[in-house]
């Protein structure tokens, strides 16, 4: 069977989007999508590409390429507080075989694409199928109250800094699947990588109350310079609060990974996709109050420093009430080869 | 010198939009944009990709590549009539080569890219760069008064058919860069083809004037054919009447070019991004006594055809009166190997 690009649209991308209150006065199948945003709200876009090779491997299984694809993207939403509503899709297809002779493989990357998608509501809106290498680009799109978005210029000195659920699992779940260690759990790790929790509830949950947000895609340090050089201020990161899983300590305590590895893995490692904030410590206590009712649908969070005035160092480390020096730095396209 | 991801976004893509009334309340620089949407309008997103080797050639000016790219995507706005305001940019480049060792590519890129945009207003609010095979997806986005956004599915038996100044100038350009063919005026028709302009100011005009609206992309029959089957009726065209540019009509003069490959061109080539419309006759009366005031501004109109009930073709085309058939299609990236 050999389908035409309308017809890829039609099977696998094209949905009823007339669902209540979505805002999708058009929907896919004219030049533009045509959204409503309701009053008093504005809107918060993002857009991330994945290329093949670059963010994911080539053997990938489609279901996880198509679900992380819209992961890392909400993630940006959920960095603002913005509640996700829309986004569009353009994917490249590298040839017949993978589309017209394996349509499994679209099926599959649909599958996992519309099971993160309605699981938060979002709408496919529009998009563009062309040939070429493998790749993916989402433009996510939500809604924030008017001046209620989570921003990185707004850190003060004297906030707490903190994290959701767990760092470091992403950045060691690369190295399990580029076969760079060995490990007692590799599928957990993979997992944490592959089908990564976009952090949206508490994003929404934390609009008024941390004065700063970012999530964590190229590395705890790298992320948390840039809340530092926008707000223009300094931080303290207690390395022993660094929130490990279990399953991290399990690795660390039967010597398959070495402690101080691990910590590399949470402040540079990135790919957790966890939400770095900034929260005075009043604030700090009713974040814990609500988090304490909503433990079900919440991810824990971690106190792992706090934000100073000028130091010499943009971020200071401390173990066990020494400083101690770790080396920084984070993903960057183009400067690694 | 080598260039990080963060320093290209600074020499290259980052611009102030703090402008007035651009409704950018937060541009780039943090994990999403914030855009106001004024009350009473309708967002209209699309999102189109760019790959090498499949949308243009490799040895692309940069210049006209960062132009078109963008041209493409605004043309998707003018054809719902939409004012266009933001754009995000997800650009994946393929090896340092072009990017470090040669930034005059990615300067010349960005100054192509931001000459259409400052052309029309439209403010770069956010995007990505990744490492890869060279493509360029963007997405962008206009406002439209809620109810007034020009859609396929509202033709009407009777509607006089037109399009906005020349089609085939870009199919022809294309064979010419392709090889294809000699002409004449080789520089006229590949300017065609890469500097195309996209018919906004016409778009905004047609509101509430057209029944139906898209715009020239894939070739005028595939085209037409969406607004026939959205709108369920059925079209005449007279070939007579297809409006060929000056240059066109000076290569069939002077044979260098049949009139039917001519035809052709202009029914199933593609890229040529002029607006194809449906208007009632009364509404064409007042459309072209507002265009005869504004001829400077303006792209003219030819009317190529009706629409008619059903009949045995979808699209039936006559010559000199006599009914006469014809190949039709168009792109597909999935059918044409």
């Amino acid at each position: 069977m050999n389908l035409s690009e309308f017809d890829l649209i039609e099977s696998y991308f094209k949905r009823d989007t007339t669902v209540q209150n979505s805002g999708v006065a058009l929907g896919i199948g004219d030049d533009c999508a045509l959204l409503d945003i309701p009053e008093g709200y504005q809107l918060a876009v993002s857009t991330d590409s994945l290329v093949c090779g670059v963010h994911f491997f080539e053997d990938v299984e489609p279901y996880r390429l198509g679900y992380k694809a819209l992961a890392v993207n909400l993630s940006d939403l959920a960095a603002m507080g913005a509640l996700p509503k829309w986004v569009s899709l353009a994917i490249t297809l590298p040839n017949g075989a993978m589309v017209n002779n394996n349509q499994n493989w679209l099926a599959e990357f649909t599958r996992g694409f519309f099971a993160l998608a309605d699981k938060f509501g979002v709408l496919l809106v529009g998009g563009d199928t062309t040939k070429g290498p493998l790749s993916i680009t989402l433009s996510v799109k939500g809604i924030v109250p008017r001046g209620l978005a989570l921003q990185r210029n707004k850190a003060n000195e004297g906030d707490m800094i903190c994290v959701s659920n767990h760092i470091g699992n992403g950045a060691l779940g690369l190295a399990v699947k580029s076969k760079a260690v060995t490990v007692t759990h590799p599928q957990y790790f993979v997992d944490a990588l592959e089908l990564t929790e976009p952090r949206v509830d508490l994003g929404i949950l934390l609009r008024g109350l941390a004065s700063s947000c970012i999530d964590i895609s190229d590395g705890l340090t790298q992320d948390l310079t840039h809340i530092l050089k926008a707000s223009n201020c300094c931080a303290k990161i207690t390395i022993e609060s660094l929130p490990f899983s279990e399953m991290m300590q399990d690795e660390i305590k039967s010597a398959k990974l070495d402690n101080d590895a691990a910590v590399q893995y949470a402040l540079t490692g990135g790919d957790d996709y966890e939400l770095l904030f900034t929260v005075s410590e009043s604030n700090l206590i009713v974040l814990e109050q609500i988090l304490a009712q909503q433990t079900e649908l919440m991810p824990s969070i971690s106190v792992i420093g706090s934000i100073t005035s000028a130091q010499p160092e943009l971020i200071s480390f401390f173990k066990d009430k020494q400083a101690v020096t770790y080396a920084t730095g984070g993903w960057d396209h183009f400067k690694q080869e």
